[in-house]
């Protein structure tokens, strides 16, 4: 009984510490940085939806088994994971991938992480949303070589187990086993794949989650413009625009390009899919998300070093040299890019079994 | 205190079931079945340690990174999960397995799962424990094509990551970062991966944990012989045995062979290891927990059916036809060797980044 006023005492100060708290954080001067980072930037949302597509723990749950699942190849050796793999923040580290027969693409693998806030998928915008994008390497001869759509869903519908997962996934449907279906869940897979990092700290109110480096790097990447191309909540993915604006970038990479560079005729971009003059050249500007990670760079994964990276950008995008400071502090931004992969996502699935009647693979 | 004479009465009336119950049990018949099963086989141990060799919650993470990293090829696209997948049980599922440059192998690539158990490690026994395989594939042309060691080294002493990984397993190493080192961790991951399946259970003295077709399996099983070969805790792995003693396995299996079987020589087996013409045609006797998921059979995983499979064990080991019924049970015992792939093992590693002193994956 006698502790009582004490107790009293003591949550009547805190709670007026509380108020004086509030207050002195009301009248703070605000962050200009970080006001001006609020307008370029979106913090990542924990799952990135498409509000008219279906979503349930049974479609991500298929999705993942699918994208991790060497039998989405002929070969039966390459799955998603093969070249967007989770345990290296969704690429290959590769210049460009090898596929079916130890094929090498043409292009770098873009990081399937946060890849569905993208406007368009690959580099060239070719696909609306990672549900028609995973429709595409299934049957590129170059990739994973699967003859057509029939051979896939007669292996998929081979499987009791995989079977009873597009049930449980398309409780609604009369075939829920369709190609069209295998590659939405392997979508509805990466809807959830974000990664929330300490940038996503800063933009949500923690103005201590960058050091003072790292706020310069973030100042020096707003004030050269360089959000008008990677801004949004993936820090890119959002904007096509053609990759060399004032200088050819092929001119500008060579002092940096490494003998294990593919030599490849230069790419012709979103020009391929548009047949249009202006695409010439033009791709999808990366998501900077994971940046430190997802190397090498450009579409062609020609560079491995990030600071010539950024340096042949500002040289080719905007006829401007950056100082040796400026490299250091946007060097030191990116790291606060480096997130979290869910855990889930790690979480390798048990493959259902093959059956008697599963098509055999085939590595010819 | 009005309930206190009902509770004693209770607790007392319980006491007396159980010391009934405890008195039928034992005198309830022995299970003849489950004593011989108990002679012939043991329960997996949850871990398969060497007491020679230490054993570290770091050791193990360290090998889990290696096990999972691609890095450990030339290419950057091979790992030891690329052949030994623990979403299908430690396989592939391939006849033989895909390497460097697309090579196809000679043998089926054998599960890690309960490896650790096996008197000596590959199809020839030509390393005495899963620590000493590891270094096999590493260096093997045709697996993952790692120049030699000291290449092995330099790319791992690269990566600050694996660096502090490995003082952290090896903290009483002067030289912690070796070649030899890094096989050690990955087999002592591997000797984490047991599988418990039903038969434990049943060996362990539940009775009830396989029914009445899988009891009759296990009891075909015995009678044959079988476990003479294919005995111990791992069902299999101590034994070496030629393959075909009463006729040769290699005619007796074209009528199941399927075209994407490969046609190679016939393999002279652990003759290649001695040079002993007693060991002409000698494997080591397989595991066979998990032997209903680790399909395609045989050292040359030329046989998709496991019915097939073990009828032409009864044929070519032992001179006799197993009967319909026979292999009905044995297909169903089978299926309780299917145990549970251990969770920590399935959590895929975020691995350490390269640096720009990585020596570059090539292709070539």
């Amino acid at each position: 009984m006698r502790t009582r006023p004490i107790v009293w005492a003591i949550s009547a100060g805190l709670a007026l510490a509380m108020t004086l708290l509030v207050a002195w954080a009301q009248d703070a001067p605000a962050d200009p940085l970080q006001q001006t980072a609020q307008a370029l930037f979106q913090p990542l949302p924990e799952l990135m939806l498409d509000p008219d597509r279906p979503f349930s723990d049974e479609l991500v749950e298929l999705g993942k088994m699918l994208y991790y699942d060497p039998r989405l190849s002929l070969s039966g050796f390459v799955s998603c994971n093969s070249c967007h793999n989770l345990a290296t923040y969704g690429v290959d580290n590769l210049p460009t991938s090898l596929g079916h027969r130890w094929a090498v693409g043409p292009r770098n693998a873009p990081t399937v992480l946060n890849a569905a806030l993208h406007s368009a998928q690959f580099w060239d915008g070719r696909a609306v949303d990672v549900e028609e994008q995973a429709q595409g390497p299934v049957l590129n001869p170059i990739e994973m070589a699967v003859p057509d759509e029939d051979y896939m869903i007669e292996r998929l519908a081979s499987m009791p187990g995989y079977v009873a997962a597009f049930d449980a996934a398309y409780p609604d449907h009369d075939e829920s086993l369709t190609y069209v279906n295998m590659a939405d869940a392997i979508g509805a897979f990466e809807r959830t794949l974000t990664t929330p990092d300490r940038f996503d700290a800063f933009l949500t109110g923690d103005g201590d989650a960058l050091v003072e480096l790292e706020r310069e790097g973030l100042q020096v990447f707003i004030n050269y413009g360089c959000a008008g191309c990677h801004g949004g909540p993936a820090i890119g993915g959002t904007v096509f625009a053609r990759f060399g604006v004032v200088e050819s970038y092929w001119e500008a990479t060579r002092e940096f390009v490494t003998i294990d560079t593919p030599t490849m005729p230069m790419d012709v971009g979103r020009f391929a899919v548009t047949q249009d003059q202006a695409d010439l050249y033009v791709f999808k500007a990366p998501s900077l998300r994971n940046i430190t990670r997802t190397y090498p760079y450009f579409h062609d994964g020609s560079l491995w070093d990030l600071r010539a990276a950024t340096q042949i950008m500002a040289r080719v995008q905007l006829g401007r040299e950056m100082s040796d400071p400026e490299l250091d502090a946007l060097m030191a931004w990116y790291t606060t890019l480096e997130g979290e992969i869910p855990a889930h996502a790690l979480q390798l699935p048990v493959l259902p079994a093959s059956s008697m009647l599963t098509p055999r693979p085939s590595n010819r």
